[in-house]
């Protein structure tokens, strides 16, 4: 599940709304699997991997990360997305293009104590995408900070929120034949304007 | 379904074709649904959408397009692409790097003359991602084209295969308390190196 609040009042929120509670509806698994996809400009390299999104407020899409991962560094160095879900039980399809940036810290503080202790346990034990002798090694660090409680009641600060904001959505949906039907939003001087494409 | 045949003998082959099997076994729908992310160097934009994995036939993993659509011309720009796919029946996620060049024009040629004159029609009848003016348009185009058949029996030259051979593969297996097993195969001096990376 995604938590949605006080969404901008414009179309393609709208019909993201509809969207996600059409989705809902049919009980869609894993709703909230998102795609980032992020360029390093240093090393010329195309990247991406599913996050959880956990919030859409106002404009704004939020998940949670280690601020020291690859897509971290990625980020800093090409703060421009793009972000993909496909939901399959409405063969619904959205697209966004975004810049991205770290959420304030009172939005990451007041997620960081609302989560499990177990998952807390994690963001401090691990040094994401590091390599690692053995999956042995990631679960006796992850034990070893399980234990210490003054460790897991605050956010560690390369930890939090990231949130980006599109300027572009399109809304594909899928048709048998292909003829599937593609709504593309973009911002332009500051206001939503709306296309169809081909499919 | 994605149609698997004369996998290369290597682990992370092995790796995949079982977490296949595992996903299939438990009706993973959309199990085809990949996250294909590609970069626009004149733009520096990334992109990214999800199309339908047709095959994996050695170490090629082949889907089809439109090659005058806007990802082709990303993939003219900068030919390393990123993928990524996510399977919530087993929990997994599987991400490749990879370079990417257009399939070879027997292998387009034997996949379109297999597929259903509906699909063909559409090949024909769209500008791949082009502003229309209505859907109603998109449908008439594709009207038009249908009842074509001379039209249908002969591939177009701009739609076709795009293979890419993945040179980074990682598995990626979600636990609940997000103690995610993470196993990196890397291609080094052509042959593949296996490590593990922390969650």
């Amino acid at each position: 599940m995604i938590s949605i609040f006080n969404l901008e009042k414009s179309p393609p929120y709208e019909k993201f709304q509809k969207l996600y509670d059409d989705a809902i509806k049919l009980k869609q698994p894993s709703i909230e699997a998102i795609c980032i996809s992020s360029y390093s400009k240093n090393l010329s390299l195309v990247d991406s991997r599913f996050v959880n999104l956990k919030y859409v407020r106002e404009n704004e899409w939020i998940f949670f990360s280690n601020y020291n991962s690859v897509k971290a560094m990625q980020f800093d160095e090409h703060n421009q997305i793009s972000a993909c879900m496909y939901w399959h039980k409405t063969d619904t399809q959205i697209r966004l293009k975004a810049k991205i940036k770290k959420s304030d810290k009172n939005f990451s503080d007041n997620h960081y104590i609302k989560r499990e202790i177990s998952k807390n346990a994690l963001a401090h034990s691990s040094n994401q995408s590091k390599i690692i002798n053995s999956y042995d090694d990631v679960k006796n660090k992850y034990a070893k900070c399980l234990n210490d409680e003054n460790l897991l009641i605050k956010r560690p600060e390369y930890w939090g929120g990231y949130s980006f904001v599109p300027y572009q959505i399109e809304f594909w949906v899928g048709n048998p034949n292909r003829l599937n039907y593609r709504e593309m939003h973009e911002m332009v001087d500051e206001s939503w304007t709306k296309t169809i494409l081909e499919p």
